[in-house]
């Protein structure tokens, strides 16, 4: 951030009154320029006994398998990101939605939520970030080719929680390369 | 927003190629400028049979009562938002702290992430956006001084539950006045 988008004035990163961050202050207006997390919201959709994936269409990860997964928008839940981002990347709709993983990955800025979901049928066609799209059963995931370690996460609970017949809601921590934190 | 905050450039608003948004955009850099929800994070603090509470001494709601939350900032996990917020508003610690809530608010972009959990000493200190902090039994809550509406709806599911001897991590979407899904 090199300007104040409400002046175009130049900004200043500097500590405000009363707060204890830098911050990029513009000292022409005022205005103090926050800069807070993304959630990313996503699903793990079923199909019976297999799960969903899509291949990316776009940068990062071209090319690699991940669930329909992305930045939630203004204006809607997080359910309705997760949907949203489930019937754009893979024309799919899920009924029976849980919310399933949280995962904040302070490195970056994020925090994924991860629902699961039942697909309404079989149906499912690659949006215009994806590629391909694959059901795949638990022994032909193509766990080399996955785009993100959250991804990874998601799926490697999901098959510890089925294998166990019950599904638990976690809240992790994912700091760079490794889980910190879970409970 | 009206200024390009890398280039300093006005910005334009329109749908971007491939998006289905509008969305700020710089035409001289190129730079798309996404507006995204923010994550409210907080904790509601138990000492045996009481919660602790806050008198706000910032607005919006200046001399009302709220739990310890506020914006989670970059760097840090959802919890540790959570824990700074106690420390900062109350000079709380909490043990044995649990994911309790999520509240997604579409009409203000805000999704609350509450957490509860038992404060490590009777000991509580206002903080500076903090006039007073108060712990109450069930039947003194102020409910008619609360500042926000999560505020009673965290505390209204905390003795729901509390006497039911079970407590529930709820996904829940607010919007404007009222509850409009729970899950």
């Amino acid at each position: 951030m090199n300007f104040c988008s409400l002046c175009g004035e130049k900004v200043t990163l500097k500590v405000p009154e009363g707060d204890n961050r830098e911050r990029y202050v513009c000292l022409s207006c005022q205005e103090i320029h926050y800069q807070n997390p993304n959630i990313v919201a996503g699903v793990l959709p079923t199909w019976q006994d297999s799960i969903l994936l899509c291949k990316r269409a776009i940068e990062p990860k071209y090319g690699l398998w991940t669930l329909p997964a992305g930045f939630m928008e203004n204006g809607e839940s997080i359910e309705e990101a997760a949907r949203r981002e489930a019937l754009e990347e893979a024309s799919i709709e899920v009924e029976d939605v849980q919310l399933y993983l949280l995962v904040s990955l302070p490195h970056i800025n994020q925090v994924y939520m991860m629902f699961r979901g039942e697909m309404s049928s079989e149906y499912a066609k690659p949006g215009l970030e994806t590629l391909e799209t694959q059901l795949y059963k638990k022994n032909q995931i193509p766990w080399e080719n996955l785009a993100f370690d959250v991804i990874k996460i998601t799926l490697n609970y999901f098959f510890e929680d089925k294998s166990n017949e019950m599904f638990k809601f976690r809240n992790l921590v994912y700091y760079r390369d490794r889980i910190i934190k879970q409970c």
